[in-house]
């Protein structure tokens, strides 16, 4: 098991990532400062698969817990969903004294974390997230938000965990292609500063896939250090943390034309990163094995949704409307090396027109 | 016109107050930094008396002004209104860089700086309260919240408006028992923290209520400078802010048991204020004749709701469940001196229950 410590805003979240995290839980939050029972918030899948190792490990520690169970996937990520959490919590007579434990994938900690930000004007929330993504993404940044029918994630809050509980056990019940969405994710951490863990994913991309705990841990934990590495930088230099951004312009695009029913973000993403390569080498910034070598890596971790019925006019539209929606100006993450990531912030629009028409009729 | 600096989390809030502020605001809010065109959030009878003045000047400074009504009253601070909101935003195009200016009442204050805490995971808000208490309250202590069934300011935030203009002729088209209100929680703070707030009110109490702005003014400005102050010395010293409390002990269990029908909640906080001022003086804290000064001062301000027909046990019992919420503890603010608030934690509670008996038959 290994411990980071997470520096947010006005403090610091303590991160572990291990096996057997669950069945320890209750005496790991107690230790770390939490003494009533947690109002926990998961869906039925996650109870039915794990409630029972983390649920008994918590009444042990705590008494008795109450349980608020919400729908699972991203169409419940909403307001009446929320309101279902509030209705749950008052039920349980929580008070500004309560905190919550949000048990799930990123849904659940994004909703749970927003009802935890606004549930009589902030109380705690810890994480156990069961997801790749999740485990990755949870500890850093505090971003938690519902969906609206107006866009994803358009309603929110800033509001930091207390502590981030990430079994990584519990992914062995991860579809496998949940656990690549989550995998390229920690591979656009690599691309963008650390070509050992892109190394270190190359050697042992079948054990994580596999689900392998000591290959797991050494991903996640590494994710985050470099996800926190570039969120503190950037409270240096303002631009840092847009590197985060790697392959997001493309798989933004990707979701949008696709409605967000084609691809999970991760995907959306590994294509975007493909891309983002292709072009970094195509504009002389990138050596061209390097570009290979990264996109020989996405490709080779599991199928990708194909690319096949999408137009390189609607996408380039996508493109337009995204870019028009961030100040008109079209920003791109390139990759110099493999590890080393550079801004750019005028791509001439003509060339970067034709390089997405090549791409999407190349790839598809 | 007087302006104040409101040290906030994370920066300050300047604050404006006098006369004829509202056709000034765009060029004011330029000034401050604001750019682009607001959302402004009010009510309809707000936008009858008040509109014009505003928008032609915002309009003027900014061009085109969406405007989003919402229902007047308690009643729709509710979540339908914030959707209501978070729809209008969106029909204006809102996003991250847009505003909200908040124009109206407490009410008005309060759930259009929670849409703002919580649109695009926070924009800023600007205030323009037309109100004696919400010119009093929406610079200090960023609580923005909404109702929901299960009670009051439940599901809510903190979130401080980047600037308040606090226009004091606005409050010549208040009722007066709205003008009282608010002046009761000014002499509340006379009574923590300034006999010369007190004695000054005793002196200007008619022209107070008459809306002379340059009385309005310095009872506006002192009010805010107290409860900054306060608010601010509770960095150093946790408990210096439960002062601000005073009156409310009595003051929440009097609108409970009315259930929030019959009295204002500044009116419940003056009958709040009258027995924690005799108790002062029951107690021996507090010279009889300064506990009389501060009754009277009180009474003859516009004639309170009487206490008729409200029973001294349901009155005791309220108070008992208020004590459960705050973990059991039955903490009184009194008074040393008009001017001088001290935090009593241990009052008899038999003595207690004896004196609520005698003030309720007594004032009824």
């Amino acid at each position: 098991m290994k411990q980071l410590q997470i520096k947010v805003k006005d403090g610091s979240c303590p991160v572990f990532v291990g096996g057997n995290l669950l069945a320890h839980a209750g005496p790991a939050l107690r230790r770390l400062g939490f003494h009533t029972p947690p109002v926990v918030v998961t869906n039925t899948r996650i109870l039915r698969w794990h409630g029972k190792a983390l649920l008994s490990s918590l009444e042990h520690s705590f008494g008795q817990v109450n349980v608020i169970r919400i729908g699972d996937g991203e169409r419940f990520k909403t307001q009446a969903t929320l309101t279902r959490i509030y209705d749950g919590l008052f039920r349980a007579r929580a008070d500004r004294h309560s905190w919550i434990l949000a048990f799930g994938g990123g849904i659940v900690g994004d909703i749970a974390g927003f009802a935890a930000a606004t549930f009589m004007r902030g109380i705690p929330y810890a994480g156990v997230p069961t997801t790749l993504l999740s485990q990755v993404d949870s500890s850093v940044g505090g971003k938690v938000a519902i969906n609206v029918r107006h866009g994803k994630n358009l309603i929110g809050a800033f509001h930091h965990p207390s502590a981030v509980l990430s079994d990584v056990k519990v992914l062995r019940t991860l579809p496998s292609r949940e656990l690549a969405a989550g995998l390229y994710e920690v591979i656009k951490c690599g691309a963008i500063r650390s070509a050992a863990l892109l190394n270190y994913i190359e050697k042992k991309r079948d054990a994580v896939m596999a689900g392998d705990p000591s290959a797991l841990e050494h991903v996640v934990v590494e994710a985050i250090r470099i996800k926190a590495d570039v969120v503190a930088a950037d409270e240096r230099e303002k631009r840092e943390r847009m590197i985060l951004n790697f392959g997001h312009t493309l798989g933004h695009a990707l979701e949008t034309v696709t409605r967000y029913e084609r691809f999970r973000h991760g995907e959306a993403v590994a294509w975007g990163m493909i891309a983002a390569a292709e072009l970094s080498s195509a504009m002389g910034m990138l050596p061209k094995e390097e570009a290979l070598r990264l996109v020989a890596l996405i490709r080779c971790i599991e199928k990708l949704p194909s690319l096949r019925g999408i137009s390189a006019a609607s996408l380039w539209r996508a493109l337009q409307h995204d870019k028009k929606a961030r100040d008109g100006r079209l920003r791109i993450v390139l990759l110099r090396r493999l590890g080393k990531a550079q801004i750019v912030d005028h791509v001439d629009p003509e060339l970067l027109r034709r390089f997405v028409g090549r791409f999407v009729e190349h790839s598809s």
